[in-house]
């Protein structure tokens, strides 16, 4: 089983992007999990898509395709999606109807250095994916607050509760993508 | 007065920009909109950020500051706000507590080509307002559903009643700024 | 397969309670839905549940608890959930962790007189659905706006058009209760 | 200067009934705060409406009307608004466009046992208010995590840093109606 990572911010010692490396390692055997790349990505503008999807989106959308499931980390901006996620989702959701997530099975955590999680980010998060018929997971949730104490200077998550929250989404996903996938 | 306006998509054609263009000509007499650009804002990224706000950056934080209130026309990509417009509200959201936006007067209308008139965008909108201690003016709403009918082939704005929307948003606006501002 | 229908509306002839009617003469062979009531659940109260469910809410869950799945139709009052509709899930989401929808597929319709649709109680809706980890559709989405020109005076279904969807809505869940029913 | 407190709990020993008793406690000089009751409202009918408001419901309203501002406190229950707070509020927006609410000062604050501080619940009750045309305050924001270790056991506010935010929530609720309130 193959999952895409995309981490929602682009600060290179970012925490989220600490969770999807902590998620690499505590996959379980059989399940690898690759991180995608979403500075690159232009802003959307339809004029442009009307030419044809620049590179950088075109790679993103192939990659979401051939990933069994997609997981994402994301920071908490302004009490919403960060717009490089957004942005990013945007270009991934066209066509309409169309979007290389739809009926994707994916998973959503989330670290923050303030108190809350990450808690509404998430929440607005589910509804754009909502919109292009993504296959959710519902629970377990994710939301890493006062990141700072749950990492170490490198950018490794050592609290241990986390790393176990951090396995069980994991597993939980692998779990979900086999119970949603079509039967043969 | 001076208000700013700033158009959540980059389209040309844009019919938000439509709007705002629409709102320029209806605006009582003065008061001006100017329009902001979010073209050339870069992604997001805090890196970036310790080294200094890119110009496009700086220069839309200032015209922000100079203007005596805030004009936001959008469309709503995947039931949210455009990753476009987000991510220009994530770096004017900074530093945190101290946001250009804070407690400016500023009002919302949104244009769709769908049947829901970009009702989740502007919700989604005046939520990260709020983080940032935004005056947001609560009505009246401009919500335009099945845009194609209501601008000509040049962008114009042509519905008359969407019209009369407009303009009583943007006297609205102008009275809201008249009466949060603090009483010499 | 039993589908329990469930109506956020309290009012006789209530455009909702038509969804659900219509539903019923719509649902796919092998499929029948009964309408649960909300009119006789009290206001939620912690001292009133540490005694004991009251009748009318052990009776909901036991309800939700014998159904394959549940089918909620509900308007949009104040862009939100109707406290109605709400009260009854704080009583059936309880104890914490424990909800008799836990786990249960689930599917979102809603009608309402003004020209958006409920789009945005269905969306407060799936948010509280996803705390009680529920198995909620992603798609289709059934938005009746201007419920009066859709139903007749009777209160019946009569636009064809939203009858095809309240069918198709109805086949995808029952499609969905297939799909994510634990293999035996 | 008369405020309205509304508490978004029936329980008796509700935290959030700790909050506006505490913020009787901690109002300046010349503000009188009064706690109204939600127990009686009925659930919302609008067969009920048509006949008439219930008494409580009509006593309800009347207290919104009479008083300068509103303070709601409220929990979170399944990451929304209370079902008995959203009923109430849902008597309260009618008729549609003629809330008691509109125009009026308010203030939200909140607290929970969870982590979360409510934070959900307050964003879903700001986008109700917003659509009865509520001068609702912006900032500051007072969320109440683990609520257990912030009061004592006859249900008092005792938390030293939870005081500070409450006391200056209602000053800043003061001040915003004397700013928006129209001068003479």
């Amino acid at each position: 089983m193959r999952i895409l990572g995309i981490c929602g911010s682009l600060r290179r010692a970012s925490y989220n992007r600490g969770l999807l490396v902590a998620a690499q390692g505590l996959a379980p055997a059989g399940t690898t999990i690759e991180i995608g790349e979403l500075k690159d990505i232009p802003l959307f503008d339809q004029d442009v898509e009307a030419i044809g999807d620049p590179a950088p989106v075109a790679s993103l959308k192939e990659r979401i395709r051939q990933a069994d499931a997609v997981l994402i980390a994301t920071p908490e901006y302004d009490w919403g999606v960060p717009g490089v996620l957004k942005n990013a989702l945007d270009w991934v959701s066209r066509p309409a109807g169309q979007s290389a997530l739809k009926q994707k099975p994916l998973a959503i955590m989330g670290a923050s250095d303030g108190p809350w999680g990450t808690t509404r980010a998430q929440l607005q998060l589910r509804q754009s994916l909502t919109y292009m018929d993504v296959l959710t997971l519902p629970s377990p949730w994710v939301y890493v607050a006062l990141a700072k104490d749950k990492f170490d200077a490198s950018g490794a998550l050592t609290d241990e509760r986390t790393r176990e929250q951090v396995k069980g989404l994991v597993a939980a996903l692998v779990a979900w993508m086999e119970r949603v996938t079509p039967r043969a």
